[in-house]
C-alpha cells in the first residue's frame, strides 16, 4: 500500500471535510484550499455546553481516537458529549503535502506550527457549530501540544483541559528526539530532498523512522516483558516489522516530516511577548496533566516542571508497563485510569461559565 | 583529523603493547598479531593481591579511564593498588578494523564478542604479570559488560566487582538502541558497507551517531538544565557540534562498528549452557551493581533485575542530573558517590581467598 491509497476513508474510516480556503500559515506560506478531516459523535445540545475537542497526535488519525477512547459509558461519551475530533494539518487526511497541487506540492509544503492546527480547529468549531466553550480539550502527545495551545490561546473558551504525555514548550531532549526522527527519513538518500516519485521509494527511511519510534514510544520494560505477546506477535521482529513498519510503511515521508517538524517547534509562546511560565500562569482552564509512567518521549518531570505553573490544575502519573504509545490503548489498565482522570476532571465545576 | 591520527599515543597518552599472536575469536575467524593496549598505575605487591583491572567503554580509551578514576586518594589510589586499564578490542588502540592488514581489514575484521576481550585480558594478567586474582574489576557501560563476563567466567579469580551502568545480558531495548546506533553510520552511503576509503569520507555517518548517542547518552534534564554550559559549551548547537561530534569525528567507522555490535551481542551465556539466572548465581565475587539515575542506555531497573540473582551483591543508584555520560566525570558529585561505593567496596572482605 502506498501513500495513495493509506489517507482514504477505506482505510481511517468515513469522516467529514471542513474547508478553511486559502489558510495563510503562522511562519509565512499559505495552503490553498486548505482542509480539515473531522468527526463528530454524539449531539451538540441546545446550550452548546457539551463540546469535547479531541486533536489527534504524530501520524495518528480520528479513527485511534475514536477506537481507543471513544465509548459509551467512557469519559469520553457520545451519549453525553458533542464530541469533534480533528485530524491535525499535515496527517493526510487534513491538507497535507502528499496530496496538494503543484506548485505547494511535496517539499513546497509551507511548514506549519501547532498554532495553525488550533486557529483552524478554531474555525471550525465557531464557524460550522456556533461553539463558544469547550467542555473538554483533551488529546495525547503532539495532541496534548494542541491542548496547551487551545488553553493558551482561547483562555476564556477552554473550561478543561487534559493534555496526555506532551508538552508546551518542546524541552531540549525532544527537540533533539524530533531531530533523530527527521533524521531517519532524511539519511535516506531516496527522500531527494522531498522530490521521491512514490512514497514507498523512501522505504528504508520509513523504516528507519519506524525504529526510531520503536526504541522511543515503547519503554524498556514493553521488551523486557515481551509485551507485544499480549498483541498478538510471535517475535520481537514480528513485532517491528508488521506493527511498526507496517504502520509507518505506507505513509507519506513528507507528510510526516511536516508533522515532525511541527512537533519539534511546539511552543505556546510562539509569537507572543510572554515567557512559558506567563502565558501557563494564564490558563483559565481547569487543568490535569496527565503523564505516563517510563515515558522516553515525554517524561513525567518535563510534565509536571509545567503542571506546576498553571493555576488550576493537577498532576497525575498514569501506571502502565508500555510507556509512551500505551496511548495506543494496549494497556487496558491504562485506559481505565486515563478514563477515570478525565471523567473527575469533567464533574469538576470550571470556573470560567457562559 | 582522521583516523590514523586519532588512534595514537599522541592523542591517548601513552601505552604498553601485549602481544597475543594469532588469536582466534569466539565466533570463528582469527586476529591476526592480535594486540592489547594497557597502561599500568601503581605497583604489584609481592603477594600480589593489590590488583584492580580497569577495562573501557565504547569508543574510549585508557586514557579518559585513568583521567576520570584514578588518583591519590581517590578509590583507585596507584599509593595502594597495581591498577590495569586495558582497551577492549576493536577500539582502535587495541586491535581494530582500522589498521589491520589485508586481508583481514576494515570489513573483513571478524565480529567480536565480550568474552573475546574478557580472555585477552586474562591472558595478559596471567602471562605478563603471574596474577591469580583481581582485587577488583570494575568498569562502565561496555566495561560493565565486561566486568559481569570476567566475574562469571572466572569465578575463583575474581574477589570484587563493580558493573557501573551496564548488563550482563543485553535487554531488548538496549540491543534495539544499538541497533539504532550501528543504523547511523551505515545508512550513510558513504559507509560502503566498510569498505570506505578515508574514515572522514563516513562524516555524516559520523555525526548522526553523534547526536544519537547525544540523544541516549546524555538525560532529559542534563538538557533541561543546560549542563553543558559548565562543560564551556556557548549553545545547545556549540555543545553537539565540538563536544559531540568533534569526540566522534575522527573515529574510525568499522571500529566503533565493531564495538556496537559487541555491545550489542553482550551476553554472559554465550556459549555456556546454563540461562541468565544459573549463571549470575555462580559468580562467586563481592558485586557492587552502581546504576546511574535518569540513565537511558541502561535504565536502573535492568541492572537491579540482575543483581537480584547474584548470591554476595548490593544495588547501588548513584545520583545525577546527567544520566548514563555521568561516567565521562562531568559531575564531580556523581564521582564522588562512585569513588565511596568503590572505596566501601575494596573494604570489604572477600569470600574468595588465596
Amino acid at each position: 500500500m502506498d501513500a495513495k491509497q493509506y489517507y482514504t476513508a477505506e482505510v481511517h474510516g468515513d469522516y467529514q471535510i471542513f474547508e478553511l480556503g486559502d489558510f495563510a500559515v503562522a511562519e509565512g506560506g499559505t495552503i490553498p484550499n486548505c482542509q480539515l478531516a473531522y468527526k463528530t459523535f454524539g449531539t451538540l445540545n441546545v446550550a452548546k455546553d457539551n463540546v469535547i475537542l479531541v486533536p489527534t497526535w504524530f501520524s495518528g488519525s480520528h479513527q485511534i481516537m475514536q477506537q481507543v477512547y471513544v465509548g459509551e459509558g467512557r469519559a469520553l461519551d457520545p451519549g453525553k458529549y458533542f464530541i469533534v475530533i480533528i485530524n491535525q494539518l499535515g496527517n493526510g487526511l487534513s491538507s497535507a503535502p502528499h496530496d496538494t497541487p503543484f506548485p505547494r506540492n511535496q517539499a513546497n509544503f509551507p511548514q506549519l506550527r501547532i498554532s495553525d492546527d488550533v486557529r483552524a480547529q478554531h474555525q471550525l468549531l465557531t464557524e460550522l457549530f456556533g461553539i463558544d466553550f469547550l467542555a473538554l480539550i483533551v488529546g495525547g502527545s503532539m495532541g496534548a501540544q494542541q491542548t496547551y495551545e487551545w488553553a493558551a490561546r482561547y483562555p476564556d473558551m477552554v473550561k478543561r483541559a487534559a493534555p496526555i504525555a506532551g508538552t508546551a514548550q518542546v524541552t531540549p531532549h525532544n527537540f533533539l528526539l524530533t531531530q533523530g526522527l527527521q533524521n531517519s527519513i532524511m539519511s535516506d538518500p531516496a527522500w531527494l530532498n522531498g522530490w521521491y516519485e512514490k512514497s514507498t521509494d523512501v522505504h528504508i527511511g520509513l523504516r528507519r523512522l519506524a525504529e526510531h519510534c520503536n526504541l522511543m514510544g515503547w519503554s524498556p520494560a514493553f521488551f523486557k516483558k515481551d509485551r507485544w505477546r499480549t498483541l498478538g506477535f510471535t517475535s520481537l521482529e514480528d513485532f517491528i516489522t508488521r506493527f511498526m513498519i507496517g504502520y509507518f510503511g505506507p505513509m507519506d515521508p513528507n507528510n510526516l516530516l511536516v508533522m515532525i517538524k511541527k512537533w519539534q517547534l511546539g511552543d505556546i509562546c510562539y509569537q507572543r511577548s510572554d515567557n512559558l511560565k506567563e502565558a501557563l500562569a494564564k490558563i483559565k482552564a481547569k487543568v490535569f496533566v496527565l503523564a505516563i509512567e517510563g515515558d522516553l518521549m515525554f517524561p513525567p518531570a518535563d510534565c509536571e516542571h509545567e503542571q506546576l505553573m498553571i493555576p488550576d490544575s493537577e498532576f497525575h502519573i498514569t501506571r502502565t508497563t508500555d510507556g509512551h504509545f500505551a496511548l495506543f490503548g494496549t494497556d487496558p489498565h491504562h485506559l481505565e485510569q486515563v478514563d477515570a482522570h478525565l471523567k473527575t476532571l469533567l464533574a469538576t465545576p470550571a470556573k470560567i461559565s457562559i
